[in-house]
């Protein structure tokens, strides 16, 4: 169906998960799968941390004056939470990736890559599903791994 | 800094969360937020369904045969997952949302929007982030609504 004109600027901008630990979650994303730190904006106890592919937006262009629109203006941001300190607690327990209780929940974000290769240390499924492989970040989270132009 | 070109490919595709049931939650998405549900597959036991707004790749004009290729090369898909017959099992507890218990796991999705007006039932946050609207799908999890061209 057509979409309405009241609805037709409707975007899926972003996905948020808390982290424990910023420092080595922004490293994983940013180093491990080349995303990028689109911005971080320190709230006073927590911190946002912004994410995503650079799709052709060419963001080492824009100023930070316009890197606020451009984030909320584009689908595929994925945003992590951090409240200061959990990172040096030690009774603080680990975050929940929604999947130690299966059926519950959140389940995992996945990315879309050309060569299922190098770069991302993968466990590929047995099965039907050779095209998908599964990673986890730093606090668990699921991150389904699915080769671009394949069918699932 | 420059995506490398083995990693030029990459897209945030898509975050999946689990639903109880299933009818209500693509209802909830499809007609109140004028989402398409894309694809629907059974999988046996459970059933995923691909939601996503139809950025201008004319979905309605893809056979079937290329939808699954289409739906994995883009940004800002939602995947639904249900299992068989928990929307009839009474003594299923409700999904957790991951915000019951602040601080820890998956927080939201956020959809953006030309205006927080008509169409999506809101609840204006109070405060400074007046641009902010959050809603519940069926299950709890919740939705930000962020006005778009708006700095957050």
């Amino acid at each position: 169906m057509p979409r309405t004109a009241e609805t037709a600027s409707f975007q899926f901008n972003h996905t948020m998960v808390r982290v424990r630990d910023a420092e080595s979650s922004v490293k994983f994303y940013t180093e491990g799968l080349d995303v990028l730190l689109f911005a971080e904006k320190n709230m006073g106890n927590f911190t946002l941390y912004f994410l995503a592919f650079d799709q052709g937006q060419n963001y080492k262009d824009i100023s930070e004056e316009g890197k606020s629109q451009a984030l909320f203006a584009r689908e595929g941001v994925f945003e992590l939470t951090h409240s200061h300190g959990t990172e040096t607690d030690v009774s603080f327990a680990s975050h929940s990736s929604g999947n130690s209780d299966p059926g519950k929940g959140f389940g995992h974000i996945a990315f879309t890559v050309d060569d299922l290769g190098v770069k991302i240390k993968k466990r590929l499924q047995d099965g039907k599903m050779k095209h998908i492989a599964f990673i986890m970040d730093p606090d668990g989270y699921w991150i389904e791994v699915v080769a671009n132009g394949l069918k699932q």
